[in-house]
């Protein structure tokens, strides 16, 4: 059983996010298809990275990611393939992959690359924009069928990588990072982790900045909150992340915390 | 074959919706997985039940359908799973499964619930925001991979079920229900039953007030009204309740309705 | 190995998309079940029969596509069942599928038409206003399952079309087609094809006009634009058509195309 993952910016209203499916089946009529997401932000590869490294590990064994946020199709970007660890992955060779292979470096994951130049395992006829159907699903779905990583193309040694998120610590022990994404409940996912604020007092001895906004203290979970209130939370996301929220886990509306925005934590005076 | 559905609030921008098959292929390789809908509005429940009960028993029988609508994600309201006549159901204890054992109620059929209390059938690592990952898609799919409702927890008398919808009927023989959905054409669904009006006189002698506008009669279906005009149409919905809907099924430019606004079928004077 | 496509102007807040699945699996429970798009403008048959065309022929040879775009829902207007070429089609007869029935006749590919009017293939209870379900879908399902086409019904032989879009070529040379569609990125695909304008000075020596802005010549990608400019650009988008774009595949910020905006292309004075 061959699992494969779709990602992209396509959206889902002209059939371009299901004719992948359509070319992944002509090759490979027995792989299984998930749309991770069609509405990445348009060209929008660090924001891919995120929601492609969130959820790929999830996935069986084994399982094929296609990334296909491409703002370079049909110019001289390498579309690429790859295996990090436990996971393989088909996308152009722009960064999108650096969270999964940050992932792969922190785990010490063997990985491997190639540069896809062998157009025996695309569609015959290739358009100059819309690579996703002509070349990364055909890839995708050689791969579901049996094919080796290494027989797709050219070994790689040095993809391209994109500067992430991070946080920073400052000398009062204050640490600050941004904003990486708002979700569909306009919580603000922060690039903060447990590690990076574990010699601060946590959980009640801290505040969080935001937009001009502070919370004190940290919860466990959205319900901790009082429902209906205007009331601002901090807690940990099952992302890993840093998460501010308000109203139960429907935010938004205190604030409007935005990707980039500066977030802060430092130790609450007297704590 | 085992047949697996979800229906949540996360949207599909984000790969939680995604993620969710990810979990359950891990545990079921072979389940085959449907998303009936990620775009139930935040929180809430009332909706989830009404848009879960209009379509779960269309499937398979044997269907395991993971409802994840679940504001009190991390506290101590229960996760349950359930067995209704011949559909099984994975959900908060929130009542979000009100219409469907409401069904099953009305049809006559048993049904089973347990608590869900043994970890062996969650992820290794629960976290505490994301139980739809984390519990019940792995709940589900032990279940589409042949484990018994009754090995997944402890057995539960008395789920927790919400007020729902309803019609009351006036001294006067006029019936009063309220919106309960508007759909994606603008239509507003409403809580009157071919049953609750049958003493009235169907089709031509009754009128539907909705949002101060007047309907007299009604018709079979959207195509009976003249296209392209403002008329607005009372008529049955595929879901077995009353349609009021406008310009050959395309609502919504003459009334504004919303859920819970008020509607009454009565006789028209003289008929 | 049987595969079904299904597009709607459903939407997939409702589970009304999801519920297709489910009618299918009951009937065909081998079969492997593709949303094309479910976000087609309602009951535009027109913008359907693009996106169905699109994308159909990509799919594996005797997939069926379930087309449901029905404004006629309960009427006396005929559902059909059709094959054009390698592929299945099930839709009402309103034209939806002229744009697949002009490609099946310039390809010279063999057609089959029926009428569905035989209930034995439906659902036991047909409402009037959700064929797709009732109707639809089951019949999707049974030619999965192995029915024969001819099974289905009476044959037809002039099944409904609808004028498509077009370009008509000036005494000067100039050649004007319209706007089809708006994409998700916000480009323009225009109906006009590399035939069409060959006998013009291909690509540097033409201008294309389109809501009064000019753009001297085409380009062959998204990637040869300006990043981040407002530069407007014309190429071949991937379905066939000539595109209008701008900003790197990010368009609709200088100029707000509609579809049935008119589009020309003409020979740049002096080359």
């Amino acid at each position: 059983m061959a699992f494969i993952t779709l990602t992209t910016d396509f959206g889902t209203r002209q059939g371009s996010d299901g004719v992948l499916h359509g070319a992944i089946y002509r090759i490979a009529p027995d792989a299984v298809v998930t749309d991770l997401s069609h509405h990445i932000t348009p060209q929008d590869i660090r924001e891919a990275s995120f929601v492609v490294n969130n959820s790929a590990f999830f996935f069986p064994e084994g399982t094929i990611h296609v990334v296909v946020v491409d703002p370079g199709v049909g110019t001289d970007r390498h579309p690429i393939a790859a295996r990090l660890g436990p996971q393989f992955f088909v996308a152009p060779d722009n960064g999108v992959l650096t969270a999964c292979m940050d992932r792969a470096e922190r785990e010490d994951w063997t990985s491997e690359f190639v540069i896809l130049d062998r157009p025996e395992y695309w569609l015959d006829s290739v358009t100059a924009t819309f690579h996703g159907r002509d070349l990364f699903a055909p890839v995708g779905a050689h791969l579901a069928a049996g094919v080796h990583l290494k027989d797709l193309g050219t070994p790689l040694d040095d993809p391209v990588t994109i500067p992430l998120w991070g946080a920073r610590r400052a000398d009062d022990g204050s640490v600050t990072g941004e904003v990486i994404y708002i979700d569909d409940f306009g919580n603000a996912i922060c690039s903060i982790l447990p590690d990076e604020i574990a010699h601060l007092a946590l959980p009640d001895g801290v505040e969080v900045e935001l937009c001009g906004a502070r919370i004190f203290g940290m919860v466990r979970t959205f319900g901790d909150s009082e429902y209906g209130t205007d009331t601002l939370i901090a807690l940990w996301d099952s992302s890993g992340y840093l998460l501010v929220s308000e109203n139960n886990g429907t935010g938004g509306r205190v604030i409007q915390p935005r990707p980039g925005d500066e977030v802060t934590v430092r130790r609450v005076e007297g704590s």
